[in-house]
């Protein structure tokens, strides 16, 4: 298997892909390779200064492939990708239609990523619309998948529908969990609640037999973990998406603020702190722990990481890149909808 | 001033309206009255039972207002309010119309409150759809409005500019906040960003000299304290408020389960209760603190608490009414509105 991992993307780039490329190899499987795509020079410089030597004696299954521009947040995405034709998104995507590539990882720019994988990787056939799905945390730390959480503006029904099949499929198979709930992201749990989008998407969704329907979810039980998958409008899925990013920040600040106040309160943080309590709750928190968003729809793994992504994050996107594409989510999801045809 | 306090709706009634009322009675001004409205026997029976006295021996600005019904959560809002004339909804709208009441405050049914408040209180003239609005947590501890939080599943972008008005006059007469910085609830900060709604929203808002506009807010910068007022569309506005919630009470219980695993652990803990910093962590994430939604662009003063309201919540909605009617927020938003004419 060969992971491509954009080593020029994000805040911290490129030392923190570089670092966590190596260290990972050696926990993922013996015929995986990771493909470092970004400027060749750099990177090897890089890989000196670091580590004081060069990369065949660190590991012969870390590769590089040059790439020589980079495409920005700043950028508009089509555009960019048009005139930047070596940027490190570019021959990226080359490699993964060509085949040279089993799965792509990136921390830059998501617009770019996304019309990316719609243009030049390619949506699966009976995919209208590919979706970004990252997992968030529930209260029992087994997560639930929230597509679509940015990719589509204006979604239909159907949309909806696919989304809730890809989502299955993906939980089912990298989580192990048979015929995952699937809830429709709602403002009430009636049926009759919300907007003409979820209206229709509800009538759909319900008569679907490939799907375990458990109908509307009101956005706030969302981490209770009775529902592992969550279907929604691109802009309503990302605003649930930054509210929980936005709330779990903020209160990791106010817990750090607080728990310095005063000798006896630093004392009793001192202590849940080297107990791991802290952290735990931190781990609960921090819903990168839980992987980057995967691009759901398109006919390769490909994993959308934060732009602030660190170290120990990249070693989290490789280990979900090689068990999303061992899990053979795609063929599932191919597999599902010729299902649906014969029925 | 007369406060009308729904004393037979949410999940604690009518306990805890009847001890709110009584604990806060002399916390406000003297001239101000709070009239319980439900059943007349079964609120003096409770009183008794609590206080072994009666009413009128524990204050005289605490008055009774018999309603037989009550509307809940499960029935269709517009044809409870129909059917159920005597219910005491019914019975504080009429009053509101009448003048007999400047607030009221009520825990139960969202949908028939607002249904009530739009067809039985009224708009004020020039506003299409009054909006619910909450404040939400931020760090710095003064909180954001957030409006529409789900009284209006689809917008048009004179309504989300008519949000940001109100919601501006709203935080400037109560918190004292001179032009607060207005936010809209986005998926993403560049002008571009969005969908129909927020795109065509944004020219609207841009150029409207009577409020502060800071541009398109990501939700997850909502909590930062930046901005002052959020405005979007009630499905998506609620879907944020939800998400919140969500996420802070799954904090909470996981603070918990972790805090108590182990002597040590639960040693730590106890420190930090003992020295309020745990109870300073779950006042910023429960944003009942912050008091009830407002419905703003009705003709008074209504304030909607969560139905598991407790005793402290509806002390800060009795003190949150007075606040707003003394602020006289209902006459800034006219007044606000007549100056858009002259200008």
């Amino acid at each position: 298997m060969k992971i491509l991992l954009d080593v020029m993307g994000g805040d911290n780039a490129p030392d923190v892909f570089i670092k966590g490329a190596v260290n990972t190899i050696n926990q993922l499987n013996k015929d995986t390779q990771i493909i470092l795509i970004g400027n060749e020079e750099l990177i090897k410089e890089r890989i000196q200064t670091i580590y004081k030597k060069e990369l065949n004696s660190i590991s012969d299954r870390i590769l590089i492939q040059n790439a020589t521009e980079v495409i920005t947040n700043h950028e508009l995405p089509v555009e960019a990708l048009k005139t930047k034709k070596d940027s490190s998104l570019n021959v990226a995507f080359k490699m993964l239609k060509e085949n040279e590539g089993d799965a792509f990882i990136s921390c830059g720019s998501t617009g770019a990523f996304m019309a990316g994988g719609l243009l030049k990787v390619g949506r699966i056939k009976g995919i209208d619309r590919p979706a970004l799905c990252p997992m968030l945390p529930t209260k029992d730390r087994v997560g639930i998948a929230l597509l679509d959480a940015g990719a589509n503006t204006n979604c239909k029904p159907i949309n909806l529908l696919q989304f809730a099949k890809m989502g299955s499929i993906y939980v089912e198979r990298t989580l192990g969990i048979k015929s995952p709930v699937v809830g429709l992201l709602n403002i009430g749990e009636e049926s009759e609640k919300g907007n003409q989008l979820t209206k229709e998407a509800f009538e759909l969704l319900k008569v679907d037999s490939t799907i375990n329907f458990g109908g509307n979810l009101e956005a706030r039980y969302m981490f209770d973990g009775n529902f592992r998958v969550a279907v929604a409008d691109g802009f309503s899925g990302n605003i649930a998406l930054k509210t929980a990013e936005g709330i779990g920040r903020t209160i990791k600040q106010i817990l750090t603020q607080e728990f310095k106040k005063g000798l006896v309160r630093t004392m009793g943080a001192g202590i849940l702190k080297a107990t791991g309590a802290i952290d735990a709750v931190g781990n609960v928190l921090d819903y990168h722990k839980y992987g980057g968003a995967l691009l759901l729809g398109v006919e390769k793994t490909m994993i959308k990481g934060h732009g602030s992504s660190k170290e120990n994050d990249v070693q989290i996107f490789l280990k979900q890149a090689e068990n999303f594409v061992n899990s053979k989510v795609v063929d599932g999801i191919k597999e599902s909808l010729k299902q649906e045809k014969l029925t």
